[in-house]
């Protein structure tokens, strides 16, 4: 599932990070959610690389769904142009997109299968 | 986070089920989520429970959310009282109940934590 770019068209908060710069923290609070609008970014815990994510792809939307600390670190693994997503502007979308909250939703259902499937035969 | 059972008021799909029923099978398509209205739930995956769930908690959703098999089996814990929320009504009731789809994103989130900090360490 990857997030239909065309509500983010006049987005404000356009982020633009170079090759190796670090979008957030392991452990930080987060106040945004981000969606890729071009370029990769890693998803690391500790020195290990979890995941990469392309164009399309959200992260960092659990801080926002319910306010706890960062679960990964976010590098740039490109030069990378990304959405910010404050939760005023969540809140907007899921309730005038309703196709943003499903494709949120397709999102973590398939990391829920990933982590179940792959690492743990849970659910 | 629970479901405000609100929504499900004048639900005309509430299905009952005696102590020990079987509400779904590991491995089966599912065409339905549940919200439980009242009574417990358990969640098995081979012969291990892996979570008990009660009055506002919803399951089930994974297969309708991405269309793939069910992840768990579901026995009713207690006699209980469910309500089946088919495709049609689940996208009804994201397009006009925000709080649902923030609701039910509160629960896969807590479900990935809980699966990220208890088993793995992965986010």
């Amino acid at each position: 599932v990857i997030i239909d770019l065309g509500v983010f068209a006049d987005e404000a908060d356009v982020l633009r990070f170079e090759k190796g710069a670090r979008i957030f923290t392991e452990g930080e609070d987060g106040k945004h959610m981000y969606v890729i609008l071009e370029g990769d970014v890693d998803l690391r815990v500790g020195m290990a690389r979890v995941e990469t994510l392309g164009q399309g792809e959200p992260f960092g939307e659990m801080a926002l769904i319910d306010l706890s600390p960062r679960m990964a670190s976010a590098i740039a693994a490109t030069d990378c142009t990304i959405a910010a997503i404050n939760e005023e502007r969540f809140l907007k979308l899921v309730s005038e997109h309703p196709t943003f909250a499903l494709q949120m939703m397709g999102v973590m259902a398939g990391r829920l299968r990933l982590m179940g499937r792959k690492k743990l035969g849970f659910r």
